[in-house]
């Protein structure tokens, strides 16, 4: 293997994260090859970027990809979408070389995470977990938080590659580490929207005037990200998704179940779970997670008088 | 009464919070008078300031207090006291002259401040209810933030004073309305510390590195002012009170008793409240509210494990 050619980089998963970040990779000037579920979304990337400097080509399947590439990027809704594409029939397990890097993007449970490393590690692929943080706008921007499990070899191998699509990149230890590092955001995660909901609900049930306290609440001790994101869009009556709550309640499910294996009980979560499950059975699972303040709503009347 | 001389300003109650406040009115050059339970409080105060161009009295009751001041600021632990001062016996309402502001800091019952504000309106003294947040570090650097309830013609009177304490000041609304905000605050501050606590007690629990995870943490949506700060204080084991469980606690039984008042249900709150009164079960209410990591701690082997 050549070190001083440039790295060749596949991307599988188009979606709303991956397609920003394959465009941040091309851009920075690696040689990508794409795909996707859909073949068409592959080659409108690559026609996107015809005629320019970077060098973007459409592939029919994830064992193609392998072929042309040193480091596999992949970001897929979950763990049996994962497991296709690496190790299924047209998985790229059948093409890639040994030494080949998997950078794997998605939010699956460390399990899973730790067994498709060990069955890539069969073939001498290098498996690295690395769910990210930061949303579309940080996946758009280029500014990812990357949670990372694997080798350390393999992370420097990668770096430049990651470098190209976030900002920040933590090392947690071996294969999964990267996934429990994700799944410790969303514990937290989950509780900060908890917070900004009953606090948000609580006040319009008094009948305090949201805009001004909100300013005051978040100069000190209650802030938080969610309280200034979240917490805006609840008063805007914004509950369009940046991250929807099915795909949070996917990421909860995780975290409850790895937290059992763990032995640790997790109420707040599981709390957290049950009540946007009510979201869901309501109809509102595609509605962005900030619409938790609606449940409330829907429960009291008080609060709900003050925003008709 | 005459609003060119220099505003005569009261304060009862010396605690924690009450001392450094007082301090810093008298630092502002506003005449003071100070009182406390314990009259050697006031004394040592008053000493302090002995020699210098503050000048600072002690009085024995807080009806002493009223006779010397234009505006009474008071800080004590709960309601009862309130009451006590305000309107016992030897209350500031004995001595206290029609136009006289009673600025109260302490954090007690929305409905309570609204029954005193009723109760001193009789003697045309203007009460303003309005809870601080900021703690200690707050009260004597002079950035606290005020959440007020009560007329903007009080406030105005009594603004110079609410200066010299604090940076932030919210008018809310009526009698009660700085208690509501301060309640809100609770209950997101709640929330958010059981966030990082399931969070740290999760990563724990998974053997993950906390000094890598939490600065990842900190750089992105988990981000809360509770993460940085308790967060902070978990990972280096230092569970001694800033804001102790029992205070906390006593801050929460408002807010679950106003919440039903109002008919909004909080059940992250309750949860917390219900952990936290294991924790002053197992005999360590006075510790920081972060030690709630240990409750989780204590369920947990796995999380135990990796802290011993």
């Amino acid at each position: 293997m050549n070190t001083f050619a440039p790295l060749r980089v596949g991307f599988i998963g188009l979606g709303t994260m991956g397609l920003p970040m394959a465009r941040n990779i091309a851009r920075a000037g690696f040689p990508l090859t794409v795909s996707s579920r859909t073949l068409a979304k592959a080659e409108e990337l690559a026609r996107e970027f015809r005629g320019g400097k970077a060098h973007v080509a459409a592939a029919r399947r994830p064992s193609d990809v392998a072929t042309a590439s040193d480091v596999i990027v992949s970001c897929v809704p979950d763990a049996p979408e994962v497991e296709e594409i690496h190790l299924g029939p047209a998985g790229t397990i059948r093409n890639a070389r040994p030494g080949t890097v998997v950078v794997d993007c998605s939010t699956i449970a460390p399990s899973a995470a730790r067994s498709i490393a060990a069955r890539l590690e069969e073939a001498e692929v290098k498996f690295l977990d690395a769910p990210v943080s930061g949303g579309q706008k940080g996946a758009v921007e280029g500014t990812l938080t990357f949670f990372v499990g694997g080798e350390e070899s393999a992370i420097e191998r990668a770096r430049p590659v990651f470098e190209a699509m976030g900002k920040r990149l933590t090392h947690l230890g071996p294969s999964g580490s990267g996934q429990l590092g994700k799944a410790t955001n969303q514990v937290i995660v989950a509780g900060n929207l908890l917070a900004v909901a009953e606090g948000i609900a609580f006040a319009e049930a008094a009948g305090l005037p949201l805009a001004a306290l909100h300013q005051a609440l978040t100069a000190g001790a209650a802030n938080s990200w969610a309280l200034e994101t979240l917490g805006k869009k609840m008063l805007d009556r914004d509950f369009l998704p940046a991250f929807a709550v099915k795909h949070q309640q996917k990421d909860l499910a995780i975290v409850l179940e790895t937290a059992r294996k763990n032995g640790i009980p997790l109420p707040g979560v599981a709390l957290v779970h049950q009540l946007l499950s009510a979201l869901e059975a309501a109809g509102e699972g595609d509605k962005g997670t900030q619409a938790l303040l609606t449940l409330y709503e829907k429960l009291s009347p008080a609060a709900r008088r003050a925003t008709s």
